[in-house]
């Protein structure tokens, strides 16, 4: 059966020693975080997630959602009574604002717990997930009626959200969509249309269910300059409020799909349901997008999750495995066999995801740090670079982390052998689940265009310039510090590049907008690599701090490289490891990114349709 | 439902006009298949794919393989008949000897053909490739006896082959078998034991099973050096040589996997089951060798042919799907929506695919026609020198071929977006399938190290020296000519990556075999893409001429950069835009796998286990 142990000394190392989030105390919230807090909040998630969450996750696989003939459905053994306890442990609000029952904390705490549950869960954690992003649309949208009515049982967890956007003919497209809303002249509208692949759309966890709707009101403008979005309630209301008739929407069946089989992902029909327009009439791509930012992150943070729950299992297995010896001679001489873990190649793959996790994880909760600062600082200027930050690493973190989560899955798959195959050892699951994260909530090659086609050029590129500043001056600052140059210089060419890509994009993508589109996916990857390379060097730079200090372990990286590997190694230690790592094996990507970017569109569009 | 069309085209434009196919017909069995009779071979063989095969590839998934109460096993619906049309077309003997009923034909014919069964239905066809492994061993191994008495039931197909390797323990580390082998006195031997991840281990197609089982006889010496190969048959043959009495070789159980539900992957029992020895006494692993290296090379081809079929369903959904406009303007004005074929992203997935399909096909065929030669020469220098190329290519094509074939999978669903992820679009089977061909017959880091730690040394490096050789000298013949100059620049820089990286190897990996452990992957990697960069420079070179001589399509592929894409083009230009992306867009990552292979094994080793 696959394991999970969550991370934590790791998340308080970026929180803690890397991003300095004690920084940010003066933050309504994070002063109620202390270092005591965070740790015991970290060590509660963790034990939800590794002892009630992690055990649902293979049989929710195994067994799957039930649609019943009546349109009700109902979802894997014991994954009701585990949501409970997440509810109940007030997980669900634990960033959302008091007045509405949440804890306020930030949401980066959020973040770090969410990577937990997650890998424990993914198909689970769904539920929450697009509960979350119900809560932040109607928090920036909602009428205080709204707000009153739908946040307090949405930040409890007794009701849980759903986003319906998508149709059969109408899925990035959002203009073509065709579900339609007809005012009832007393505020409230009938909707009606068919919505697909709405995750968690009908299932037995929550009391009611609160469906976020995009429909065009009758007589609107065609395109998305004529769509709004509708709360949509699976019970309407009572007088008191509380679930009562049931509206006129249903499940019409469940999606068969390659994974995330936990997760109930429906057909919706509304036939004349009621609800009522959240944010402004012809204004719902707006409030869409308050949801989607919300649910991108959250998706990003789900590739993280399935990498690292891989990779521990890659790890437990290649040192239990016992196949051929080591290159170098035996290493376990009074067994058969040595541990696969001794073998170069089995080793690249896991330093591969180790080293891609670490910086994952640091780049997640930097993102949800800036989030919280956009969101809550008292300062101007401080929300507004925040706020550029999150907008233009959005579409990064989404893509990248996503991306390279399912090539990890994938790849400690390939250190089970012919086991990774079998559904039994849980390795076919994390792959089949990974996968539609680089899907849904915009697939990455979206998130590709949405950052070169829109975020580069926002604001005169001020948000792309205050990045490249301040990783820039990084390297500079730590340019003549010696542990430091070769992850400086590293980073740096890595700099030069994504900035030489930037200069050809605004050169050749304005005059020929398929250059930029062409480039789109390439340069994604390109900036997520200089993104977690510079989180390497932030790390690095602490760990030879700390060793510089006596911190635990004497040796220094460079003595290890020299004297082999074998005995302890410190925390610290394996950070400087991973780190080099990281830049001699990962980083050389960049320059075939450049050389790809820089080669135009013209040979991707010089076929016609018929040749293909 | 998903779509398949052979690409017959294509396979006669890699066999006749790139490789010279006529060439070669002083060998036996060439001269048989003339250009014509090449030609109705293919077009028969794509009929029996299209209208057969393919129609039972989704439903066979879904159905799956159903294991009875008495150890028997039923495949899906239909399965048996599609395959009573292969045998009884001849297909199962096409390359096999005349002397056992086979139709001598060259293995490239049979693997022209095979690559399309494959892509029609991967899971059907492993019941006739496992088969073909086992015609070769017992070929090679045979005595006389036991060729006249198995080979003209498997050539036809009326008897199907395992092969019988893998224990719960034992997977790449063959020296750990434990299933044992106690003759009988007669020449008999009694086999005892349990295989798992046995492919067409027990299923309704045929009218006997003929196990190959890797044992070791009581007595033997410990590790490779003491295993043997036997031939045990599901049914014991009666004095007369028809399938009898029942031998005590079992199905245990059907594995759950992630794909190819459509084949019994069984756990076998062996319980002094009767088996007779295949090759010597304690020569297993050599005689396993010959049915391996066949299987390798139809293993590749899953990788190609799924890796075509999954395209060619992107290609017809980002034709038919309507989301989004041009960013060039729109392309259908009269719709509400361009085909998302105008996407450059969209474009960059399709080119990525179809130039590795239409370069991994020469490479699958030139391999084949090697084989040929190294088989059917009359000339010991020639045999040789194919002997070289084929024992050189084997890890690479198995090894390059699936990870890409898997990678092109997974870009072929990305194309669907969500609905890619529903299973009912066969695209999720596609992934799931072709991830399959990654692990087993030699799991691709097995592959990789089988060409750094045997394959480059061998001979004191011959093979390889003369790969690198050929590939110079086409480059250098072609330097000066104007047309194929970027082609052949940017192969001869690969080329030089290539030989580079080799001398590394040659330099770093002796002294510290952890240094080409550390190397293996990225090295293989890198000869694939020189490789597949040589097939796509010859490729280049056939078109430019045709072009030149006026063949169909007037303008040229500049012409056509420069006025735009509009329009119809011939099939040579296509194949100039298509070697131009390959160059452009796929060649640049020889460099980074340059840098990660000469960053050495010291950040890869570095840590201890427990750090992990």
């Amino acid at each position: 059966m696959p394991i999970y142990r969550a991370p934590v000394r790791d998340t308080l190392f970026v929180l803690n020693e890397v991003l300095g989030y004690q920084r940010y105390s003066n933050l309504p919230g994070f002063s109620d975080a202390t270092p005591d807090v965070l740790e015991a909040i970290l060590a509660e998630g963790a034990k939800l997630a590794e002892n009630v969450m992690q055990p649902l996750n293979r049989a929710g696989d195994v067994e799957g959602c039930m649609r019943h003939d009546d349109g009700s459905v109902t979802t894997p053994k014991g994954f009701k009574e585990a949501f409970d306890q997440y509810r109940e442990g007030g997980w669900m609000g634990l960033a959302a604002p008091v007045e509405f029952g949440g804890q306020g904390l930030p949401y980066a705490v959020h973040t770090a717990v969410a990577e937990y549950m997650v890998s424990a869960n993914m198909s689970l954690m769904m539920y929450a997930g697009l509960t979350q992003g119900a809560i932040a649309a109607i928090i920036t949208h909602g009428t205080k009626e709204q707000k009153a009515t739908w946040l307090p049982k949405l930040v409890k967890g007794a009701w849980t959200g759903t986003m319906n956007l998508t149709e059969p003919h109408c899925g990035t497209d959002l203009g073509l969509l065709r579900t339609k809303a007809v005012p009832n002249g007393d505020g409230t509208y009938r909707i009606s249309g068919q919505k697909i692949f709405i995750s968690a759309g009908e299932h037995d966890m929550s009391d009611n269910i609160v469906h976020l709707v995009l429909a065009r009101i009758e007589g609107a403008p065609d395109g998305v300059k004529g769509i709004s979005l509708f709360i949509v309630p699976k019970l309407k209301l009572d007088a008191s409020g509380n679930p009562g008739e049931k509206n006129t929407v249903s499940c019409g069946s469940i999606e068969e799909k390659m994974g995330i089989h936990g997760n109930s992902t429906c057909v919706m029909n509304y036939d004349d349901a009621e609800g009522t327009l959240l944010g402004e009439a012809d204004g719902g791509l707006k409030a869409m997008f308050t949801m989607m930012n919300e649910a991108r992150l959250g998706v990003a943070l789900q590739g993280l999750s399935l990498s690292e729950v891989a990779y521990q299992n890659a790890v437990s297995y290649a040192k239990d495995r016992l196949q051929g010896r080591s290159l170098s001679g035996p290493k376990a001489p009074d067994r058969k066999a040595d541990p696969i873990i001794v073998h170069p190649d089995i080793r690249r793959s896991l330093m591969t995801m180790k080293a891609f996790n670490e910086a994952g994880r640091a780049l997640a909760l930097w993102t949800a740090i800036k989030s919280d600062i956009a969101h809550r600082s008292g300062d101007d200027k401080d929300r507004q670079v925040a706020d550029d930050y999150t907008g233009l690493m959005t579409p990064v973190v989404k893509g990248v982390l996503t991306d390279k989560g399912f090539d990890h899955a994938v790849m400690a798959q390939q250190v089970f052998g012919g086991h990774g195959y079998i559904e039994e050892h849980g390795m076919s699951q994390f792959v089949r689940d990974a996968r539609i994260a680089m899907i849904y909530e915009g697939a990455n090659g979206i998130q590709a265009l949405d950052l070169v086609g829109r975020k580069l050029a926002l604001n005169g590129g001020r948000a792309v310039q205050a990045f490249f500043k301040e990783v820039g001056e990084f390297c500079e600052e730590n340019r003549t510090d010696e542990t430091m140059a070769p992850f400086t210089k590293a980073l740096k060419k890595g700099l030069n590049d994504l900035q030489t890509a930037t200069m050809w994009l605004v050169q050749n993508g304005m005059a020929k907008p398929d250059n930029a589109g062409a480039a789109s996916t390439d340069y994604m990857h390109l900036f997520g690599l200089v993104a977690l390379g510079y989180m390497w060097a932030q790390m690095a730079r602490v760990a030879a701090a700390k060793l510089a200090n006596g911190a635990d372990g004497a040796s220094s990286f460079y003595d290890k490289l020299a004297n082999g590997a074998d005995g302890a190694s410190s925390f610290y230690d394996n950070k400087l490891v991973t780190a080099r790592f990281f830049i001699e094996r990962i980083m050389p990507e960049t320059s075939a990114h450049l050389a790809r970017i820089s080669s135009g569109a013209d040979t991707l569009m010089a076929l016609p349709a018929e040749a293909f």
